[in-house]
């Protein structure tokens, strides 16, 4: 399986790791890559992760055998209907985001008679963003979501699937409303909690951050994330976070019912469930 | 300003390393320690970090001119008082405990007359426990917290700050009311946080905890901690905590009705103001 002509849109993270992955691996003929800096496309492209890249959204993505959205979530609806026109048949569509129910309806919908559609989302990431950290071994070992439908084709299905196996991740289907669930409690709620959690000691006083240790730092590293990626994951992933707020909110009001209340038993359990949960994925 | 007998009582990460940084720093002539386990004091004795143990309270500490208390906080009050009548006149007592406001006036109270009391409070530490861990140069550049009152003597006070200095230490004095709400704060809360965290997603479906990824892991690693350790804690810094959970119960609330309202504008403001403030202490 080799997909002659790969178009990157998107060349942060993901989509340069992606590049220089399906490079390494054989998968790829010409890669070619889209986006809004011209100067990271020329980076990318002298440093060999994409073969040349257009300013052009129909000129990058003609004859592509292969389209990747691997830009924010928020704006692949709006790419693919710009590009539809201009694919070829038998074009694969695939998406990296980090949310799907909220988003796989409508880019099956922009997908043209003749494309297919596939969903993925690679539990992959870095501290930092941008090419510099792009790795082909980004993948390997990682986990890897694809959220087929009742629409999805089997032939892309089966190409989608055998990629990320290819590039070493490990492939788990489920379907985007499952994918999003999961998301939303092991993701995205901690996030929300991290961003609460640095405006509460900015609400108690923003001078106590100063002394705060690593427990700090390595629990609320996650609200150094994007704003308005965020802002999009929460529009498309609303229902599912809201619901695991609420979750989380009781679970803090019984923390504290336990503290009125001096029950250091039912706390001393509360604790030790926990931490054994959390051991257990250690 | 050297301390000729040193006891440690709870030879732990922060025990032992402080035993060793005083050793390294020529502060200390004889190290002696005590604590519940032979096999920890052996082995600490057997590597050097002390020089030796006694099992019998009042052995370890007899004359002794710097008595450490490094145990678990909530045992330093019982264990002073079992030692207050073996002290030699000049003793200065100093815990390196995590919580100062409610324990700083019992062990003043427990403190007898020719003995001097000193709170303290190192920020540092390990993922992981026990002496394995320890090293000379724990406390090197970390800050420190000593927390005088109206009762604390001077001169041990000047001798106390010094010790923290000689070994690597930012000292910085405030009230132990002041320590404790800015521990509940920046890392009490943290903890509560992180408890909950994993016990919402327990609560939702305990099998999604098998799909955490690197941003989870890295905001829950603290609901590892010892919940023994942690329900001291909370017993004695109960009411910052409460006060502290409520307004994070707030933020959360607040989260949920942007997402309820749809107002994304407020929601990535919310963000931004949380992203600048942890970029501003990484």
């Amino acid at each position: 399986m080799i997909f002659k002509r790969v178009t990157i849109i998107g060349v942060g993270l993901i989509g340069a790791s992606l590049a220089m992955a399906l490079r390494k691996a054989g998968l790829a003929g010409e890669i070619v890559g889209f986006g809004r800096s011209e100067s990271n496309l020329r980076s990318a492209r002298d440093r060999g992760i994409i073969d040349r890249y257009s300013l052009a959204l129909d000129e990058a993505c003609r004859d592509c055998n292969l389209l990747v959205l691997a830009t924010p979530v928020g704006r692949f609806q709006v790419l693919l209907s710009q590009v539809k026109e201009h694919l070829a048949k038998g074009t694969i569509i695939m998406d990296v985001g980090s949310v799907k129910a909220g988003i796989v309806p409508d880019l099956e919908a922009e997908t043209p008679d003749g494309s297919f559609f596939v969903g993925a989302h690679p539990i992959a990431g870095s501290d930092r963003s941008g090419i510099d950290p792009a790795s082909a071994k980004l993948f390997e070992k990682a986990l890897c979501f694809v959220t087929p439908t009742e629409n999805t084709d089997e032939n892309a299905l089966k190409k989608i699937t055998d990629l990320w196996t290819k590039i070493g991740a490990r492939v788990k289907k489920v379907s985007p409303r499952e994918h999003d669930m999961i998301f939303s409690s092991v993701s995205h709620l901690p996030h929300m909690a991290a961003y609460a959690m640095v405006n509460t000691v900015n609400d108690i006083d923003p001078s106590f951050l100063g002394f705060a240790g690593s427990g700090f730092r390595d629990s609320t590293r996650i609200a150094m994330s994007s704003a308005d990626i965020w802002v999009d994951i929460c529009r498309l992933n609303r229902s599912y976070i809201i619901e695991h707020l609420e979750v989380l909110i009781r679970n803090m009001d019984s923390l504290r019912s336990l503290l009125e209340a001096e029950d250091y038993g039912s706390l001393e359990d509360y604790f030790t469930r926990a931490k054994k949960s959390r051991e257990g994925i250690e």
